[in-house]
């Protein structure tokens, strides 16, 4: 086994903390990567605290793993020692389901496996994440980095990233399209990004007036006050899709009234809490409330590749592995731009 | 003018009673109809009693109108005089925004005209609709009956029968699709005919057993009872679609789990409570709540001249307007297989 250093949650309200604990050997399919930058996601304070009551403690979170391979197995084909390698969300998934082979491992009918605080296939070995020195992954859920990029803003792509980029192609969403974007966190700075890329017009919509001047820096052409009655009245009926990044409960008719006929409202923020949608505003005329997550493993190496020719990195806070536990508090608060992402050479 | 004999609500509370009142004289573009059958819609009711808060009173509802032409304008092209013609839930919009564009008036961005209950364009004169003995209406949304129907079972198909013949059209809905159908009234049981008359496979899910045989021979090859937990069971992850008839607060999230990846729920019902979405069971594996609302005039012909060709009309109780009180009070209680409606003839 592998003898691993990391930082863990030990109880929901206990801080993290260093820990060690044991990966398998490689495998023939493995790749044993070095991790090099992990970034924050807010599901990892979400597990880390138990908010959703689905927690085994220890648990080591982070799913936005950036590193260098170190080791493969015999059969592997797609990376060599020395190789630039990321990690997303998941790990494993039953691989012969529809959606498996459609390239949709996340949507794994038979149980895909999260990169923490999971259970892998085998029924009983736990999964820990990215906050740790080294990570052992079948070949088929890594993947590749280009050597030019910096590597702490390619790690936020790998949750934020695919988040938004896999419904802006699932909708097939273009230049000449108009989005409206909900919410200018991680997940927001990426939709603005991606889409701007893309030729799309972006604008945020938003209930604090100091983010317009970053949400214009970050690409987006228009800002909406959602609490100034006449901007919300001058983008009534005006998108054809809205990307919803809010993870708390929010009233999604006040959006719903911004889109036009046939606009779709793509919620990828997942809030815990059901949110309420109003009936005659779905019919009159007909909209569409749609959800997404995450991304598969095709989709994520083509987001990657698009983020390597497009320039498009994450706007990240570097921080030492001693300054998690401070970076939940100001993630929890707001107070970052756009992602903390985790030195590993610190731990 | 043209003086005009009809039933009409006076109040909420009071039941309906003879109303007489002027129609405009036949214009240009007009075609005056002796209404022969009128269906009675549940909107009928909800309006009568002004449960939504819009009504005027005194009322004439109905919006499934059947009869022939007595008189055409000097302009009418598509008419004559003794053709059979019908009238469905609107009787004017702008034809000029693109929504009308797109031959889906009841979208209209301008404001469309209800066939009753509403003002006309001109912005003074109400409407008054098809619980009467005639009515004057712009050829543009005066739909075309082929002439060996009987005309009292086509009566419906012009608010029951739009209602779910455009969403089989728009989310192109076809054999090889699972369609669930939540509900057997008035709308359940045009969807399950027009589904089966397109080949698709049709299940019924519904909370009243004794609903399984009518279920079976209307078309449905499977009927599953919601509250028997192992038939949800059945069809978790089954459906490729549902459309969702029922008009007052349910459960989504039932029937969500019976949707498969990238499976659509259709609401048609348009509850006036707002229903809850719980956001992960649409996001894991992604799924799709949208909207519906009757159809647009070409779509609403295209729909009758297919019920023509495939023989599919609406199973009815034919009453004379005397009973339409009763009538009220047996459809509030569901007990009518499954469309009343009204006998001109006996105004």
């Amino acid at each position: 086994m592998l003898h691993t250093k990391g930082y863990a949650a030990h109880s929901a309200d206990s801080p993290l903390s260093s820990f060690q604990f044991e990966r398998r050997e490689v495998g023939a399919k493995d790749i044993q990567i070095e991790i090099l930058y992990c970034g924050i996601c807010h599901t990892d304070i979400h597990m880390a605290r138990n908010d959703w009551g689905l927690t085994n403690y220890p648990i080591v979170p982070g799913h936005e793993i950036v590193g260098q391979v170190k080791k493969v197995g015999s059969d592997v084909t797609k990376f060599k020692e020395g190789d630039y390698a990321a990690v997303g969300c998941l790990v494993d998934s039953c691989r012969t389901c529809s959606s498996c082979n459609d390239g949709l491992e996340q949507y794994c009918e038979n149980g895909w496996v999260a990169t923490y605080g999971w259970i892998e296939r085998d029924g009983k070995t736990p999964t820990y994440g990215g906050y740790s020195s080294q990570i052992v992954v079948d070949e088929h859920f890594v993947l590749k980095v280009a050597d030019n990029l910096p590597l702490e803003r390619v790690a936020p792509l790998l949750c934020a990233g695919i988040t938004t980029y896999s419904p802006l192609k699932e909708w097939k969403i273009r230049k000449g399209h108009r989005l409206g974007v909900v919410g200018l966190g991680g997940l927001g700075h990426m939709a603005v990004k991606l889409a701007a890329a893309m030729g799309i017009e972006v604008t945020i919509l938003s209930t604090s007036p100091e983010k317009e001047v970053d949400a214009r820096q970050l690409g987006a052409q228009n800002f909406v006050l959602t609490t100034d009655e006449a901007a919300l009245a001058s983008v009534q009926n005006y998108f054809d899709f809205i990307i919803d990044t809010v993870a708390a409960k929010h009233d999604l008719q006040l959006y719903l009234t911004t889109l036009k006929r046939d606009g779709t409202l793509i919620l990828v923020g997942v809030p815990p809490q059901n949110l309420e949608i109003n009936c005659m505003g779905l019919c009159f005329p007909r909209k569409r409330v749609v959800g997404s997550f995450i991304g598969g493993l095709p989709e994520t190496q083509e987001m990657l590749d698009f983020c390597a020719e497009h320039n498009v990195l994450s706007d990240v806070e570097i921080i030492s592995m001693s300054e998690i536990n401070d970076a939940y508090d100001r993630l929890l608060k707001g107070d970052v731009k756009y992602r903390f992402v985790i030195d590993m050479a610190t731990l």
